[in-house]
């Protein structure tokens, strides 16, 4: 695949790539790159927040490059040594493991395991001696570490901050030296601590890796990010239905954003979707379930995506829409009022019985009683009953 | 020895204790405390101002305590890991191992040999992990360390400080746990680091050590500190007649400063000197001249000290005071006019002898000619020549 390709793939939902020169360099010389993506040895529980960025870990060894895991037991061992934190209690050796394996059995549903290494930070720090540690030092000015936000904040505001802290930036950043990572991936609020990473390389000697930062998931909500304290994240390991039912809730707006952030569908199929739902060939909501039945088919399986897809329908028929609605679109404007689409759709014989039928209480639009005939829809997605048994899926543009 | 007497030598030339409450409960234990004094692992040229530190020491000694000279080889073989540095290249173990033996070789003439022990830190932080390096770090805030007066300029001023500089401080006081010291001894510019070794002790579940802070010594001048740069130094290494002619070029005051700071005489003793040139009894030059003799033989022996005088004495006769010229003391007042003290000391015959001698251009003070006979001389100490034989060493209270 030619480099311009790779790069749109590499920077598919991507927040900033530092920088894209660099990369194209590496990429050039054709032989595969070391992508490394830090994680915390605490208990995982993932949501599909988290997945963002073992996506994109899946789109680099798609493309042939070598993946590493880089589990940052070391400092979880040390715990929180000042005692002051309870939140930070160190971890044994065996619950790092422990937690590991946890980590492998989750991103193993989407990375491909004979091309992903896991590894773990303690390999080189633990043999670090207090030279090497003054050394390490030596590459950083308090300056520059006290520009990271949350220093700058608590320095600003006369909280502590102990010695040791200022030191996690550059362990981590030293991470990138041992393993001569070509690119580093994190979440934008990691930006400060991947280029530390960058930094050091060249104080080793080295090619420094790009930045490869990825944005932070918005929630079911569409607005905060997704998170278990918002209460609004699909986790990995929640059973096959709420996985589907969850995703079925969401915004149209918020559908496509998961589709580049999530599925492994290919750019052009996502925009063949998207040509399709906007011809009105398709009604989101099948796009949506297709979403849904591909995150549910990633964490339990093809079976149990149709039985949740089926389920969910059953349950969702009871308001009821049948799986075989007809679909139809229309302009914002005359043809979106009641009377001229469900005429022009075929669901009522005519503006004439449709405006009867309106009148008579018998239209729902998305599961709420519509008394209007005449005035216009605006643009969206909208299911339509007619009676008790007409359906209709209407997207107006 | 009781707790008081002991706390007098202690305190002898010291500028600050922190805290005497501490170091009375740790003496009254009755045990050998640990004294602690770090250095300077690059070749050493001392001066007598390096040298009132080990006087005190030598003061713990003859105490009963036990006094390790640290040499902080451990920094010193890592040099300046940044590189930026050209004044400090990293040492090898070898020079190291050679210029201790230079310290130890000037500095075993102030202490006992048997009672000194001579550590290398290197000892303790060469088998420090990075772990520990975290956990030492935890106990020191960088607003703590900010207070340190060099770091907060270069801090304000906006200059570069890497973040293992912040470590070396920490390093220095992680000694002191290691050690176990009861009390360490520093220049009062080394009071921040010596604090920091009290709070790590306390850290590490130890009792806190003691610091006692000794002050700069002036030079020659009497005014700037006394400094290889300035040239107003008296090197430890210098020659015999060097060293002496060097100190009986100081003034009167700055002989009773280095008596306090740099002679084995007791207090008691030196309050009886004192005693007998306020009194007239001795004259300064007198006094001077012993101390020069203690400094020589310190430094070369008995005899070469010896040499150093009657050599430093011809010069200066030719000049020339003999070394046995009267002394005289009076009030600065009618007593100090040199017609009154001249007649009074017996060095003219009369008032009126001494009047005309001196307006006949016979008188010299201090080597410089004199003309007026009625003016009282101010306080002071001088040196009185009368024609060409006759001398008194006068001092004007």
């Amino acid at each position: 695949m030619d480099i311009d390709q790779q790069i749109r793939i590499i920077r598919r939902g991507s927040v900033d790539l530092i920088n894209e020169d660099d990369l194209r360099k590496k990429l050039a010389r054709g032989k595969p790159l070391n992508i490394k993506l830090g994680c915390d040895p605490t208990a995982p529980d993932l949501h599909l927040g988290h997945t963002v960025i073992i996506h994109k870990l899946r789109h680099f060894q798609e493309l042939g490059h070598r993946v590493t895991f880089l589990v940052g037991d070391f400092t979880a061992t040390i715990g929180d040594p000042s005692g002051r934190s309870e939140t930070r209690p160190a971890l044994t050796p065996e619950q790092v493991s422990a937690n590991a394996e946890t980590y492998k059995r989750q991103v193993f549903k989407i990375l491909d395991p004979d091309k992903t290494v896991l590894d773990f930070n303690s390999r080189w720090h633990g043999s670090m001696g207090a030279a090497d540690f003054i050394r390490l030092g030596s590459h950083m000015t308090l300056a520059r570490m006290l520009e990271r936000d949350d220093f700058a904040k608590r320095y600003r505001e006369e909280r502590p901050i102990a010695l040791h802290e200022l030191y996690y930036p550059l362990l981590q950043g030293y991470d990138s030296v041992a393993m001569h990572t070509d690119v580093e991936l994190g979440g934008t609020d990691q930006t400060f601590n991947l280029l530390v990473g960058r930094t050091l390389q060249a104080h080793y000697g080295q090619e420094p890796q790009c930045v490869l930062t990825m944005p932070l998931l918005e929630g079911l909500d569409g607005t905060r990010k997704m998170s278990k304290s918002y209460g609004n994240y699909i986790g990995i390991d929640e059973p096959a239905a709420d996985q589907f039912g969850k995703t079925m809730s969401i915004s149209d707006n918020l559908m496509w954003r998961y589709y580049e952030l999530l599925s492994a569908k290919s750019l052009d199929e996502i925009a063949e979707l998207r040509r399709q739902v906007a011809d009105g060939a398709l009604h989101p909501k099948l796009v949506k379930e297709e979403l849904a039945m591909e995150i549910v088919t990633l964490y339990h399986g093809a079976e149990a995506a149709r039985e949740a897809r089926d389920g969910f329908n059953a349950v969702f028929a009871r308001g009821g829409v049948p799986d075989d609605a007809p679909t139809w679109l229309c302009q914002a404007g005359d043809a979106s009022a009641p009377a001229v689409f469900l005429a022009d759709s075929g669901l009522a014989a005519s503006r004439g019985e449709a405006k009867r039928l309106v009148a008579a209480g018998s239209l729902s639009i998305n599961d709420e009683k519509w008394n209007d005939a005449l005035s216009p829809l605006p643009a969206g997605s909208y299911t339509i009953k007619l009676g008790k048994k007409r359906f209709l899926l209407l997207t107006v543009k």
